[in-house]
């Protein structure tokens, strides 16, 4: 930070209170939920709720040459939102203005929401917005469109990108700009709209979001299937995305279902290698067609048990366990947080070569899965007080993304590459890719004001 | 074109025949389905097959100063690939190579095929491709991905970037990237998958696509609905998507329903005001209360009769009515084909300021339309060798996409910006957006080779 940022000048042009210096606050912006220990000490805390507080904010920061990271609810896995010393914090957290328009079946929000808010506006209106992060209750909805973020309906509904028709972002010099709208056709000019859903805050600060809505999704039901074995487990995945499309297919490992297990006491079956969690929403008989044929690839594969239900609270207490799995895990251990993706019929090999990197390295990784979309959460959990095991937890770390990246797949599904991935994301991408993103990034953001050291 | 440009050079660097200067050939590559009066001629015509090739064609352009327009099947309603003066046309006619991966659900595919011969492909693995535009018996799937293609199935199933997971591109510099892969869920680095579709061949030229492919759709069942009020109709399909996503909302005018039946011959009602062509593929129980729904709004907006079949090859004789509408009014004269498209309250507004246009300038306006996504093709059909007719159909066309501008929508829904309409692309999206494509333009082609006179 330059000595002389004159921050009062800022405060006076914004509403009393808006930039916090208390250091006991600062402290709770420093890090997020990656709990990266080398987070900075930002300048300042600015809570924004209106675009033009942003661009405020913004202005200010560009003549200043202040840089600034952008952060919604603070539960980036990835580190996207980590504080930078001597940068501003600017919090969407108070940008929580919502309406919801049926007759275009769209919502327009402001970042600063909770996924679950815009789902229960959605819920409210007879609509359904599907992106369901496993975090939906405590991320916001401008994260999730920073990162793209996924979720668990993904296989079937698709990943956030797919819901953003419209937005509204403020450009690093301060201008803000509207890119789509309410329409599901627009081919007008570059699709602006789409390269920002993912961009991670390093091209513009999104202040408005219009997302498109499904109407309510069907009642689903629920299969859960007990395996002995983890490959074939992965083998029951393709067996079921081979035949038809799920609504859900959701893997858990023995160490996740312990662990859920310990903490919410279910009756989860401790002696299970794997667990698969699937859903059907396809309606009347042919959901029963699908949850018949999820039940035989299940069986087939050598599940010991397997369970159905179309009990809707039945079905979503083993969602709720397949998405209490990170809290719980965390218990064991401080974690790393993967977010690895293969196409499908990489998976098995995923799941084998990860378990091979936790023997190899000695730690513990319980691997939890969207399984349905390939998209996978190996949790390693190590002991932090032991120097030698950090070290191999983070040999772990690089080696299942470089295991990923050998299989053709990608180094995050859902998380975004934030800072702690960003050494791996040139093994994946190429230095063509690098050098193109680094061009896009200093045509929008020349001064590298926004989100500095995200991606780049 | 410098004269010196060593066309030879680039010729020996091929195999033989691919580089072709003779004039017959040429010209049948000057104009596109736009039939732009003032195209261009180019320099010569390159036809690879390889992305190798087409590495070595932009290089040649790069070292030469050479612009190059990217041509597919030619089909471009808005003078997209539109030849200019000296510059290469490059066609893709001959990246013919496709691959379907049903593991992963996805088709691999060069940029040269007709989005049928995709269909096609996907159906015999019991698949399915969705996107539909009218033209899909002769639009190749290249020129689909540049513009964003849409079609008649887009109301529930989305557009052309909504199914493409991953491409080959190769940027102005000859360079050769691959961004995406098979992965639903992918975060890692920029969207620039999402980036270049859509983009219309000004930031690099797309060399092979990976496709998302669905199961097989589920039969559908088509009613047809005929009304005396156009405006009726434009309500009724409001009535319809308030309620339900149909899986296809289709509007004929008059005007439209009389030409297909001057050229096919097939029953169509001479004396509707407007036709309305739905169709439901929920399954069973789903789909009969789906129909018995539409079939209540079409009734409840004056609709004099209503018809409908579960048989397919009945339902797609209508839908072949609908998709035969450009050509049939073709008939009638020259067209300018708009492309607007407006949030979906808004349709009526829409259809009714395009009557009170046709009525201003004394020209024929037929009006089809994508109606459940607030999509319409307003045709305006006029005599090109009448000067002053001439003249007052280029204002309905501008008038048509201000129209569209005020009522909050698109002057391009689904066929791109072109050049036709690159006049009114500031009018709609404003000179910042403009001036963050220009940046994002010069970031990728600094020298403009790329399409030269599409969007900007």
């Amino acid at each position: 930070m330059p000595d002389n940022a004159p921050l009062t000048d800022l405060a006076a042009e914004l509403p009393d209170g808006m930039v916090v210096t208390d250091p006991d606050i600062l402290a709770g912006y420093r890090q997020d939920r990656a709990l990266d220990p080398d987070a900075g000490t930002p300048l300042a805390l600015v809570r924004p709720s209106t675009t033009a507080q942003v661009q405020t904010i913004i202005r200010w920061c560009a003549s200043h040459g202040i840089k600034v990271v952008t952060r919604g609810a603070g539960t980036s896995l990835s580190g996207g939102s980590t504080a930078v010393d001597g940068a501003l914090v600017l919090s969407t957290e108070r940008m929580r203005d919502l309406s919801v328009d049926t007759a275009t079946r769209t919502a327009t929000v402001q970042p600063g929401l909770l996924n679950t808010e815009v789902k229960a506006a959605a819920v409210a209106h007879g609509l359904w917005y599907p992106p369901d992060p496993s975090s939906f209750e405590i991320c916001s909805i401008g994260g999730n469109v920073a990162t793209n973020a996924g979720g668990l309906c993904c296989v079937k509904y698709g990943v956030t990108v797919d819901y953003v028709l419209g937005l509204e972002v403020v450009l690093a010099d301060g201008r803000a700009i509207r890119v789509g709208g309410r329409q599901i056709k627009d081919s007008a000019g570059l699709p602006l709209t789409k390269l920002f859903v993912g961009s991670e805050g390093v091209l513009g600060i999104i202040t408005e979001i219009t997302l498109r809505l499904l109407p309510a999704q069907p009642p689903a039901c629920t299969v859960v299937g007990v395996f002995p074995s983890v490959t074939e487990a992965g083998r029951a995945v393709l067996a079921v995305t081979d035949q038809i499309r799920p609504a859900m297919l959701e893997f858990m490992d023995a160490v996740a279902v312990n662990a859920v297990e310990d903490m919410m006491t279910m009756g989860l079956p401790r002696e299970a290698a794997a667990l698969l969690i699937a859903q059907s929403d396809a309606p009347g008989p042919a959901g029963a067609e699908e949850v018949a044929l999820i039940q035989a690839a299940f069986e087939a594969h050598g599940a010991t048990e397997c369970f159905s239900t179309d009990d809707p609270a039945e079905g979503e207490a083993f969602t709720a366990a397949r998405r209490a799995a990170i809290p719980a895990v965390e218990r064991l251990g401080s974690l790393l947080l993967e977010d690895v993706g293969v196409p499908l019929p990489a998976l098995p090999d995923l799941i084998d070569g990860v378990a091979e990197i936790a023997a190899t390295q000695d730690v513990t990784i319980s691997v939890i899965a969207h399984a349905g979309d390939g998209n996978t959460h190996p949790l390693i959990a190590y002991d932090p007080t032991d120097a030698a095991q950090h070290d191999r937890a983070q040999a772990a770390f690089g080696q299942i993304m470089d295991l990923a990246i050998s299989l053709g797949g990608t180094i995050t599904g859902e998380h975004g590459v934030g800072r702690l991935k960003k050494a791996w994301l040139p093994d994946q991408v190429g230095p063509d890719v690098m050098q193109v993103t680094a061009a896009i990034k200093a045509a929008l953001d020349p001064d590298g004001l926004l989100n500095p050291g995200v991606l780049l």
